[in-house]
């Protein structure tokens, strides 16, 4: 391949579109004839309000946001977030609904429990090693927000349809798959996201939310973890990561641009994860972990016949240049990440790999 | 310059040593053979554990740290740290002292409040708007720990000796000088410093801590904000800013061996700063703000005779490929930020502008 580069099917940090990758290569001595790197220009400069006001107007155009939302971009990964949304959304003697479908899940509850609020579980998919996503879901009526995680990276699993809220927030983790299809937001009071899966580098964390949602922070809470910190100074409150949030823009750029926008990319995704799904189900050789209507279009997760052979099929695979196909190390088994920036390609080279693997060892 | 570059006098995001960005630029497409950009490889991988464990063995070797200091990588930059330092160190009912040496000191105390803490002023330099560096401090006998900003990039202001803080622990937010000379560790319990300005690009903030401040810790802090959590994953406990730490490793690495350490390093920062001071004090046109012995080696700041000429002076810099020389807004007139990677030369640049600017308008 082009520059000697591999398929790579990590979980995240993920792969980032060729595309990209070159015109931040290209520009990366003098950006924009500013003279400066674009890790050198100040964040308080026309060059940097240029990159991060087109990634904020992007965002808005891809997911049809209307006028009631913000974009923030805000450090410290989905993992703050499971502190932030509480803190800040959750009022002392009120309760917040969480759906438990996975280690992500758990985090974001535990996170909530240690802030002294109260998270309460009103389903989970544990029973069944978190292999499907739940339906038939009640619902508290006197719930601050209900709390989601749109897609299980490790498990494998995404909600295909999101649950009827019935006029609650939403609030929704997408970190692995955002930008990945469109939806509707309306029902949704906050979705927050760590970029490094689907829309750019670690080190940024895409949050959005609505002005409702806003109104809920308290004011004693430090300035680095108030969301209206972020929502009054359009995310430049304090230096924020500049070369991340430049990166998005670019994704985002080429998301419109050069995919089409989110049908487009919901399109291209499935036919990706048919692919590699059809590959898995063909024999009795690979088997899927996840219950079919609740699969994945992002982590398409699956078990061999045996451990043994799972690791000579990652490391074979790897000398085939097609990388990052263990599976989480809390669950095992093989993971072929397949985000927007997976090319077809890559996922038709994992296939043939498969036959071929399957054919030497089944 | 090459590649058109300007001389960046800018405070932050700052100049970064050409050979670290040519180092990027070139291993942009294929990090180290792993066939991904330095931006698509996993944090847990081989390849990045190399990045950041380099990383932190060279700032152990710069700063001469001993076996009781953790070497971590956060987000949220200083601004965070003005929260976390009393939030982890800082138990109810005792005080720390603050020294107020600017407006990023004031920062400092204002989170320590909200937090409902006792953060205690011992002293300010703002009755002389912050021109100089207290002395004869009287620092309470039972603080839990003494907090001073060693640099004032805003001021201009920079300790040239710290403070005896007579075992009670010193905190430093170093984010404007470290490493740009070399310092006695001991008394200090914990140093953090936004990456921005000396040591790589935003989205990073270097956080330098003792064991016995790590004692300090409460156990239900949210993960995300426990410095212990940091300390017992070598700052993997999530996907950490990767860019940005290999960032830091390559200019650590430029440091200790193209610079040959901070005993060099501060050599050169001196001569840089001291051409600089002399073409300001040689005649009466420029005026430096800081107190000549509280004067900062990182960022001077002057003014001229009037306004108009402050901005006709930013403007033909600017033109003249010198950027980034306008003052911080809350305080107006000029400042040139020369970090370690501001090069003589540009100093000269910038002196020799200087010296023709006040021969057309002096």
């Amino acid at each position: 391949m082009q520059y000697n580069r591999i398929y790579n099917f990590n979980a995240g940090p993920a792969v980032l579109p060729l595309s990209v990758l070159e015109e931040v290569k290209e520009s990366f001595m003098n950006f924009s004839g500013s003279g400066m790197s674009i890790t050198e220009i100040s964040h308080r400069s026309k060059n940097f309000e240029v990159v991060i006001n087109d990634a904020v107007s992007r965002t808005k155009r891809l997911l049809k946001l209307d006028g009631s939302y913000h974009v923030l971009f805000l450090q410290g990964g989905a993992s703050l977030q499971f502190a932030m949304v509480p803190m800040n959304c959750l009022p002392d003697g009120k309760t917040a609904d969480y759906v438990d479908t996975g280690t992500w899940a758990v985090k974001a509850i535990k996170e909530a429990k240690i802030l002294g609020k109260n998270p309460k579980i009103v389903v989970s998919s544990k029973d069944k090693n978190y292999s499907y996503i739940p339906g038939n879901i009640k619902l508290s009526a006197d719930a601050a927000y209900v709390h989601i995680t749109s897609n299980n990276t490790i498990e494998g699993t995404q909600w295909c349809n999101f649950p009827d809220a019935k006029g609650i927030p939403l609030v929704a983790d997408m970190s692995s798959d955002i930008m990945s299809r469109p939806f509707d937001s309306k029902p949704f009071g906050l979705i927050y996201a760590g970029a490094q899966k689907n829309i750019g580098p670690a080190g940024v964390c895409m949050v959005i939310i609505r002005e409702d949602m806003l109104k809920l922070v308290p004011e004693n809470l430090p300035s680095m973890l108030k969301y209206t910190t972020f929502s009054s100074s359009n995310s430049l409150y304090n230096t924020p990561p500049c070369f991340s949030i430049y990166i998005i823009q670019l994704v985002l750029k080429w998301l419109e641009e050069i995919i089409g926008g989110l049908d487009k990319m919901e399109a291209i995704n499935k036919e990706k994860a048919e692919l590699l799904y059809s590959a898995i189900d063909s024999g009795g050789f690979y088997r899927g972990t996840a219950e079919p209507g609740s699969r994945s279009l992002m982590n398409v997760t699956f078990r061999l016949p045996t451990e043994d052979l799972e690791n000579i099929f990652v490391q074979e695979a790897s000398k085939n240049s097609l990388g990052g196909l263990k599976g989480h190390r809390s669950v095992g088994g093989c993971r072929a990440s397949i985000y927007n920036a997976t090319t077809l390609e890559g996922v038709k080279a994992l296939t043939d790999f498969m036959k071929y693997f399957e054919q030497k060892n089944g």
